[in-house]
């Protein structure tokens, strides 16, 4: 059985277990909490970061990078491949992985997790109220571009379901469990949002929480 | 022909080249500066990132971001194929090229290119010596990890060349031309980089110059 370690607000592992859920591949999870540097984490991935796919009985190394773990399920699992069509639409659908992987989680997700996680559990800080104001007004800048695409078409990289709706969607919920996302205005989004969280892969991430933080009332909510 | 957009150092764009010339695939260069923040090129790519491929003879759509510019070449090119083997051969190599993209990136060649080409050609301001004496500790930390990974194989990723070398080289040869490589101590390394210098495919990187900016004697010396 694959082992994945991770924490319950880390959006990678979102991503990761989105895929794994769509694919109805089995996993257990193992807490992880990069901010301790734990050495026998760091000894498995000297990155130091979640997540980490292992699987103890078959004796492979390790997987690390959210994307490169994303990669191996697709080509070793065939059921509900998200990396689909040409190989133009292929590259769209990865840009936008990247996107999402990179801008949206250096502008929004990230921050959120700084002000409103670690420095809840860890450094004990008060969260700074100008940092938190700047990832909210990137929220509404990056719903709008997602907006813009859900106009084009159904899905973030085109017609079809894809990496690139994983990766928004597992940015986006740790971004609204951490009271990032205000949805006036994004109707497109919050549409496209609303299906996804109604698949049978979202409910275990929907129904977990973060010990000492709580999620709005919406959060969990598929009609919110 | 591919139309390729970047600038002399970038090292995401050099990544590109390099698969580009091991394919044998030809391209015509553009020359961005990305941080002019040019209108017409974040209308391309909203990331406002070199490097971005465009074949404008072909009507296809901007592909952009270098790894999503590669993986379309390895779908699309079967020559040199730079992703081989197993899928946790695979996995390694694409974790690899992440951690060359991103960690490698970010703890030296970012701000060797910050202090030592935005700083001159663009912000006028000195460069920092304590953000230049950061990077080059961290170019032997690096690098003294590069040699663990040779001690136990040819390759980074393991007995074949892969997109690992490729996004290694790119970033390290972007940091040797700004001087924050010290070859001292890593003949492993130094071993490996110099049968990549000799392949053809480095031949155009190593003879191109950015405006103003002079590299180290060493530089272009296949036997340095
Ligand atoms: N490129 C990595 C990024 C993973 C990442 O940034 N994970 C965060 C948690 S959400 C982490 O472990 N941060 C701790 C650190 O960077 O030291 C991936 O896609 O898996
Ligand atoms: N993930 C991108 C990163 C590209 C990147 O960071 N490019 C730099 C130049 S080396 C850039 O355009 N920087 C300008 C900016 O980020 O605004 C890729 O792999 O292509």
């Amino acid at each position: 059985m694959w082992q994945l370690y991770q924490f319950p607000l880390c959006p990678f592992s979102r991503k990761v277990r989105l895929l794994l859920g769509e694919k109805g591949v089995g996993y257990d999870l193992v807490r992880e909490s990069p901010w301790l540097r734990r050495d026998e984490f760091i000894d498995m991935n000297p990155a130091g970061q979640t997540p980490v796919m292992t699987d103890p009985e078959r004796g492979l190394k390790p997987l690390m990078d959210s994307t490169a773990i994303c990669e191996y399920l697709e080509e070793t699992v065939e059921k509900a491949a998200m990396l689909n069509g040409s190989a133009a639409y292929r590259a769209e659908t990865r840009r936008l992985v990247v996107w999402f992987d990179t801008h949206f989680f250096h502008d929004i997700t990230a921050p959120l997790l700084h002000e409103r996680m670690i420095k809840r559990i860890f450094t004990k800080e008060t969260p700074d109220s100008k940092a938190l104001r700047e990832a909210m007004k990137a929220a509404v800048r990056h719903l709008d571009y997602t907006d813009y695409l859900l106009d084009h078409s159904n899905w973030m990289a085109g017609s079809t379901m894809s990496m690139a709706d994983l990766a928004a969607a597992a940015q986006i919920s740790v971004a609204d469990y951490l009271g990032g996302i205000d949805w006036k205005n994004h109707e497109q989004t919050a549409k496209w949002y609303r299906g996804l969280k109604s698949r049978p892969s979202f409910r275990p991430l929907l129904s977990e929480r973060m010990e000492g933080i709580a999620p709005p009332k919406h959060y969990d909510d598929v009609d919110f």
